[in-house]
């Protein structure tokens, strides 16, 4: 089969596409999966960079995707062969302590392991372990592009951001960062109606989108301005939810600057480095900040919102590109100042 | 000042208006409001009837409104004469202990006594005790027809049926009742973006307001076949919360019906008379009844809605009287199902 | 193997310790568990008077116990032979709906199966379907006797009546019943050190028990003064949290005129007819009832608390019988007023 | 009357006990309350040093007490002269936006004003503003140095250290910092049943008063193994909850390293600098950090715990001095490691 391979950060490309032996049913748990729809997450673009260790070259890439049961473990009774599925980028067992706690992200059998520790889904077959707890059937009439939308973006932006974050109606929300998962942000926080979303970010197209998207309102923070700008449309009080979906210094320090007493910070970014912490001004301000991987805990709600309409997540989508060509669908993914990327389809 | 006075349910007519005298300050946590909107809610009717043993003839009526501060007590420091007030139907002293546990229903020195124990709003002033904490500053450029609905009927909906409810986006929502206060929680039920809501009534002319304001799902209950076709609906599954905004014992048990394991049945209905709870086949199912008088703890996000355009309240007005013509207000609101009646604007 | 087989309500007895073929493993989740310790709960007389129609004749009895592992099918990785374990009362299959929202009592696959509709563990020897999620592993040096009251009375105690009756520091709680199950709710409310429990029963030598285990006052309601007391002993306000014990009319009724306002009526006992529930005078005074079948999502943490000396679950158990007696050990447990039994340890 | 005023924190001494003008009701709001045990804070000896900039020379210190209520304002009804009364170290208004959502620290009227931006309780009376809901009826039977321990260190431990840090039975906690208001959190937290309170400092003796206190583990922090000691204590998970009750970056650091997934850091130290948040390794570990001034709101639980003897706030008080050796009595809690005070009781 045709699968996308790292190769190591040092090597140019860092990535190729090759012929991989379709994989096999290893465990009663497994099942695998013929990959419809895939796309390419800011995550893979670390890898290329080699910022994530625990990926290793050789490794088919991928954690997003939606497709069709080929096989199933002896264990595994909810899927048959046929069945269409969405793909949860966390894996999940379904038994370990954490998941017990809705936890996933932190399953100690599971994870983030996809296009990771184990060969992921940009390829024409994937095999997920613990099928049952972390494969999602797809309602019939869905729309598979919304869907893959599904496995990581969109909860990412709604548990990380939006629940974490307490958004609430008639709350202030200020979201820092107006990429894909600043965006995805946008979308699910409009679950609970909150009075004002201000969007933040240093490029005016993307301010633009986040209006289109419902954003009550766009700041530019590139004079400098941005804690001003937000006070003035707050009646000085800052944001009730900060949400921080960069992932640098200055975006976190922005946040401590942005929140109101009684307030919090939902920290989505992938940090690289430390940060500092203001606790010489926050630690009397009743303050919240909260970290997450996401746990795709929210799956089933965002697979109901899709089917009553409460939420359009092809709205992300703006390129499409056949498997074959998924180097390209990359190139436009990572110059997306340039192309004005957000998602990419790739369709195997 | 012109004012409508209950007079005792034997009387015919139960209630005149009449002239009294204008009330003042009698405790420096007063303050007098000059009335300039009020509206009657269905518990007037039931004042008229009879059915509302604290109030006594002699009583002026009402508790929902707007106005302006005419004048405020020695201890009052956050209202000013001239200041545009939103009258809550809920007095709270702000001190006790339920007050301090935001159970403003239970004021012992407070509550509901607007209209009931002492005099209200259907009149030219009333006299507002524990001002600060019974009014609500209104927003420059806010519509006084919106606000009044903040006085009681949309609190009452929010809190005791969607707040105690736990509507949920990707939530299932049944609403036994499509009377005023029905459509009151299925206004602000979508706060939380239910995937659901489901409006049953007996009445197809409700239903069909109810879909306006963004209901999913009318059933018509006449047929007795309400419960199965919810299950059809829902996927056999019955609601995540099922809403009684009606007061009768059938409801009540049709809302027990409805109710899906892990659900919620809020109660909103002014009940008379005990119902039947079938413990024998609800005692394993994981769910909760909860009740509630309203607190008005809402008031100030829903003034926030109000301001963000998050919620249209004036949907919910349907004919509008001055008040030397609020008999006639009271005649059109009492006979609903003839004149299509929601609420009736007031003008003082 | 020995084991203790349902022969039918009408039969006399209506039960009776055959000879079985031992339990294979009969899917790849399964594990054999070889009993070493088992009690009788509540609800097995109540299968032996015919009350519960999902139990057929030929059924083994029981869900409650304490083994060892015997087998394991193949898809059991956590658990190997000769580990120690923990039963619970509830089948958890870990990948329906319904377990994946930690409603383990309504899971799809399993729920209260063992000793019902699947055979139980009054026997040498049980399957248990889903075993990773129907079992927990035993810390060394833990109390056998001890963990069997966590398979079922313990979590039922915590979750039905003190989780769901949000018990508080500082707050009031009455306990209507003080046989075994009132008991359990008894000593798990101590983990929220609430100022006041008390305890209502007719049989003053349980009340005497009640204080041993922790019980701030005991009131007898054998005089119909039961409310009177109660609210001697609460200022007139009632309780936050009344926990219904017993299962009948009277005692749920005696709840709603315990409860305060913004409390809660958590209901444990098995109820087998409806209940008047006075919405007339409770429809405004904030409170609410829950329902539960425990889903035993507590036993983590009752295995730590167990662990760290908090709870003292051997306080229940007041008489010991080896299975070869386990007659005997249902006529002492059946006669409880008599023998003053309140849980009894079957030793396989 | 005599008052410990504060000169400057250039001066030396900086305070002096001092004759002043006993005061007077200035507002309709205010209480007069003639004290009779007030104590030392931390914050106090930080005022002394300058590092309180809202606090001018000519200030009566302290923020806390007991006291006999001597006269009251013409809108204070819920008091009377002669009323025994505790004083809480915050002040609310109970009615702006703040106060409302029942975050007094935050109130605009308020907040921690008491020896602070007004005179305050070392002093033979002082005025309490919004005396109805800043001050709370004391009742018949209560011990007074207990109560002096509720006007600000238990609150602060249990809303900063134990709410925040969501304690739970089962549970298990790291309180780094074993002063006062570290023992505070730790006597508090014991309401919660947690399976492991672990206490961390560098001076054996305040350890050994942990453990005596209830501590399940003391780890000396001095040989900068901690963290590793922690691990050992919690099977390598770390804890649940970090409680940081120092202030300085090193405390805040190693809560960090403590920290469990889904854990929470409860912030009560109160920092003058800026400290390190590893986001590089935290970011997604499903944490959260709190920071809190303290609101007060559990006063009427603490009371009742009091009454119910669930806790022992005497454990705290290890001094005591008349009013007039109030300098001796700053001596002695300035000098803890020597003298080992915790907290003294200055009697006026």
């Amino acid at each position: 089969m045709k699968a996308l391979v790292y190769l190591g950060s040092e090597r140019k490309p860092p990535s190729a596409l090759q012929e991989r032996p379709k994989p096999g049913v290893t465990a009663p748990t497994d099942a695998i999966v013929k990959v419809t729809m895939t796309t390419i997450c800011g995550t893979d673009l670390h890898i290329l960079k080699g910022d994530v260790a625990t990926c290793d070259p050789g490794r088919i890439l991928g954690h997003e995707g939606v497709g069709v049961i080929e096989e199933v473990g002896a264990a595994v009774t909810t899927f048959k062969p046929g069945d269409r599925v969405l793909i949860s980028c966390i894996t999940a067992c379904g038994k370990c302590e954490y998941c017990r706690r809705l936890m996933y992200s932190h399953c100690v059998n599971g994870g983030w392991i996809l296009g990771n520790k184990i060969d992921g889904t940009q390829a024409e077959f994937v095999r997920i372990p613990y099928a049952e707890t972390s494969l999602y059937p797809i309602p019939d009439g869905a729309d598979e592009e919304a869907l893959v939308m599904l496995s990581d973006i969109l909860p990412t932006g709604f548990e990380c951001g939006v629940l974490n974050g307490k958004v609430q109606p008639g709350g202030s929300v200020a979201i820092v960062g107006s990429g894909p998962i600043g965006l995805a942000a946008l979308l699910t926080a409009q679950f609970y109606s909150p009075a004002e979303i201000i969007m933040i970010d240093l490029d005016d197209n993307r301010l633009e989108v986040a209006k289109r998207f419902g954003a009550t309102a766009g700041v530019n923070s590139g004079d400098g301005k941005a804690v001003a700008k937000v006070m003035g449309l707050t009646g000085g009080r800052g944001v009730d939810t900060a949400i921080e979906a960069v992932g640098v210094p200055a975006t976190f320090e922005l946040c401590q600057q942005l929140v109101a007493p009684g307030g919090v910070i939902a920290n989505i970014g992938v940090h690289g480095t430390k940060v500092d912490l203001h606790l010489e001004s926050l630690w009397d301000r009743n303050i919240s900040i909260t970290t997450r991987l996401v746990d795709t805990v929210s799956t089933p709600m965002l697979l109901k919102s899709l089917g009553s309409k409460k939420i359009d997540p092809k709205l992300l989508i703006t390129h499409r590109f056949k498997l074959d060509r998924i180097l390209d669908a990359y190139d436009t993914f990572g110059h997306a100042a340039k192309t004005k990327a957000l998602k990419v389809i790739v369709e195997a």
